[in-house]
């Protein structure tokens, strides 16, 4: 089986394993626990921010966010298919009690303008804007590089309007290394970037959360609240202080092998690739096939290709660590045998 | 002045205030007040539901609906542009911890597939679908009538969704009086219905929610949680008893002037109305001028006419019960004098 | 029928029936209301408060605080058969996400002790101690007074720790007319006070919730989100209007009944009063009858006497200005005939 | 240093790592994990209940049990001093919108008949009673075993009413190994039980909730919501099926080592036990000394010893795997340095 469902199936190399099995654990939620300690500070460092927090997942890491940032009855402006609006249960609304509002983007990128008039004047029927979210990459769009220069933009129209920005980074760093512009400069543009170390970069289990020494303050208990605080952390914070630090550059792989999968599926008729692909993420449209994508993926998994649905004639194609690009011809090939 | 800003500025009529002087009163929390009694019993038949309960204001029994309906988590699908989502407050995420997903409509109608294609699968990322809103008239949409068999069609899919519907018609009965379509045929595409007694009838306060006997038990307790449940509710219930029961017919006065209205304004180079007047709004658009909505209504005011701006470009003007015919001629004309 | 069950079954006066007659009403979404803008400035200066709002209940009143002062997760301080605790619906839980942390009072009355002990350290495990609230006349107690120095001293320890204080004040023209102390004496050891104008007072509906004018501009919104806010609210604030500035002495009426109510029943075997009257309330123990407090109030009910069960040997019953003295001494009559 | 804080400081054996380092992972949010599925489906069987399901704290399993089994506005009924009223920062509150009503209890068991006697009755002021949580162990009352009888009693009364019930077993296996009794009829005793991997039994992270097949479909989704979704979660459930399946029976070494050093410090002039030690948690109370709890914890860090406070004179010891019978010695020894 190739299993290109997501990055968030890589399992944890070998010298994860071996730290994990030596690491030096206390209890984190008495501040003890050094590998922790050690890779939220390198995390907030690496981004410029005064602080950061791990937590469980990239989900945890966005709902503590809205939680911190906002007030019940608040507002969050996002992208129309931002993964906090469509994949993570409604829970902005059940937990935090703010209300998405979305604003429909180019291929995950909101126009700053569209921004603005979106945010709410001074009235007793409307809610206040408590919350921008952007996301970079955007998965929905098929990891998408939000521009700098557009969350610049919406960044200075936030501060006018005094209205925090969080960036859910869970692949900030696909974006970094494929755009060239640094993870620090990205969260330079939002007061607190959430980024996952489990997806690209391999850990097994794990995201963080980086802002100012308030905000963190204040997530540390939104985190107890919902459980995610952690006794002997160090035995999944160690493998994740390894995915930060040795396994940014090798992302540039991920992104060659989404370009080579993506230029070879462009060739096999009755295919064809939905925006172009700019990280690790590959979208292919099967319009032209007489199949729906559940059928394909069906298909695909027969000869050993594991994919996911992305629309009623869209497969999402993730390129990661646990796969080669050996693999990637290997899937060529076996698409090619099923669409013949 | 001749106040055109909203159906919500009448003033109750001398029948009313007789009514209200002579009412007969119990505590309705201890269920004794005959007129909220008689006033429930009669909107529930009106709309062919088996119960009914009066609420405070639109906003409450729209409210009461998705906390009724929906568990926290749950999403909501509305047009996005209905009065639930922009001008309550952000209020049913606050209370019911649902997260609003909204649909691009056509004059407030959503189309029945996209509703369909909203509904969420199974999945342990989404949220259930747990309740479907339309509102008819539409506020936002220029009074516009959402058509019968789009209802029907939405709620057939609904029904087989197993989704409630929730209808805000806080001017229902507009939609009725202009289109010859019962109010009970309305309801019947729909689980519950909230409609306003306070607007376009003319009493001073409240609405009424109506469902099946036992959503409104259900209902009732929340009511009661909101603050909403009152003692000596008669002498606000029996004026909007003679709203309910006398004061329907009349609402096609309101739809001439607003007819006459626009047809006089659309005279008038400058100005031209946006869609067509369906019921008792009128959206005037001044692109053409070189004022801004704001500027324009300042001079209006100027001249002793009131309105409200519907965007940057755009009034709106809602006729009612206490502008005749004749005052909309004086309007016509001030506003000709505003503009020369 | 003598309804002694509660306060709240009076009925509007003639005065307050003519005075909604003639009452000029206009729009409160819109800030028009004379006749409410009249009434909140009138009840803020009689508390000494910066502003005030018209509510349609107590609890609306005491659901505001909660959602004005609180953040989600903070903990409140109450006494443990406040209103607010037991007669809500778990509102404050439902609607503000606050813990309530209830104190075994005395009478009604918390020790000022036993609340610093209560209130949070500064620790990862705990939530933040949000509010204080403290109801005063108490009526789980029979409508004891919280003493004035007992506010005194809960004020201060609150304003150490920066805690506001609320004062469900639902009676609390009872406490100051029975007490001598001003109600704005009370209302100078709370933040924010909420009382009601449709109990003792006589009005139809209606409380009101003062405070500083920052909160009582928060609380106007949440107000519009639970869906209180009303349109030609004057119809019952200009009774409410003259239940506060003219049914305040009368009040003593009402205490004095409840003491020679008190006094009589103490005379007939089987019953006792439980604690002392001090206010409008009277709690009768029936301890020493072989009957349940509903077999009890069924037995008086034939008679014509109404009441309600505080407990299963323990009734309440309530003065108010629908109860004259001559009826005081028929329901006498009717219970020992009752109990012969 | 030696270390008797709380069973949670525990590191993971040898064994453990070794697990971790060898385990075979898989994605759990495709369910995919086979680590965390043999150690979910041996907690379901151990407890007797159909499923089970893995959560990274104690708090997230309990918080879940709340959004699971309770609607906003519900009342939970639990111990006055439980984990889940002091120590869980109010979430219950907070995300799952239910008011918790306390019980005063003895030795962390409340009496059926004020569990009865707590039970709303249906009346439209009331919340309705949502679920009823026993903790045991007690944390809070020193370690106490809530005994089967109670949890017998109170659960029949629950049935009796509808109500489900939650077991907070964070230390449950501790109650079990003193008793004598098997988890699987403590957890007959309950609809739902959490219990920790990571206090006695030794894993470095995460608890299990268990229930019917119905509950746990629903709390996965809530686990979603919360961010509680891991990837290859098999590093931490490998360790913790080893916690599971291996360390329960050297608890009775804990307790042994606990009744050794109650004996021992009860011997030590100014020094008493609080209650009686039944399994893990020894509660000193220090009243004769002139010394605060804090100050008296100084003294102790001086010479080597960790433990809590858990009043003003009261300090909590907790023996635990990295804890042996020689340092039990050691700490009396110390101890008494001190206090000399």
């Amino acid at each position: 089986m190739i299993d290109l469902r997501s990055d968030t199936v890589t399992r944890p190399t070998l010298e994860m394993r071996q730290a994990a099995f030596d690491v030096e654990v206390g209890d984190d939620v008495f501040g003890e626990d050094p590998s922790v300690l050690k890779l939220e500070e390198t995390a907030a460092r690496m981004l410029g921010k005064e602080a950061a927090l791990f937590v469980t997942s990239g989900t945890q890491g966005n709902q503590i966010a809205a939680l911190t940032h906002c007030n019940p009855g608040d507002e969050v402006l996002l992208e129309a298919s931002a993964h906090l609006f469509l994949y993570e249960g409604a829970s902005m609304s059940a937990l935090a009690g703010v209300q998405p509002r979305t604003i429909e983007g180019y291929r995950g990128s909101m126009i700053p303008e569209d921004v603005r008039t979106a945010i709410r004047p001074d009235d007793i029927h409307f809610p206040e804007t408590g919350l921008i979210c952007i996301e970079n990459t955007h998965n929905k769009a098929g990891g998408a590089i939000v521009p700098l220069e557009d969350m610049q933009a919406i960044y200075e129209i936030a501060r006018e309007n005094q209205i925090p920005v969080h960036l859910d980074g869970a692949r900030l760093f696909n974006a970094s290394v494929a755009s060239g512009v640094s993870v620090e400069h990205y969260a330079a543009q939002a007061d607190t970037v959430q980024f996952c170390l489990s997806k690209g970069l391999g850990a097994p289990v794990g995201s963080i959360i980086t802002g100012s020494a308030e905000f963190i303050r204040k997530a540390r208990k939104w985190r107890k609240r919902l459980g995610g605080g952690l006794r002997q952390v160090g035995v999944i914070a160690e493998p994740g202080y390894i995915a930060l630090t040795q396994m940014v550059d090798r992302l540039a792989d991920d992104h060659e092998n989404a370009r080579l999968l993506a230029e070879s599926l462009e060739q096999i008729p009755g295919l064809s690739i939905e925006g172009h692909v700019e990280t690790n993420i590959v979208l292919v449209h099967i319009g032209e096939l007489t199949m729906s994508a559940e059928e394909f993926l069906e298909e695909l998994k027969q000869v050993g290709v594991l994919a996911v649905p992305f629309g009623p004639k869209t497969i999402r194609f993730v390129t990661h660590l646990d796969v080669t690009r050996k693999e990637i011809y290997d899937v060529v090939d076996r698409i090619n045998k099923v669409i013949r």
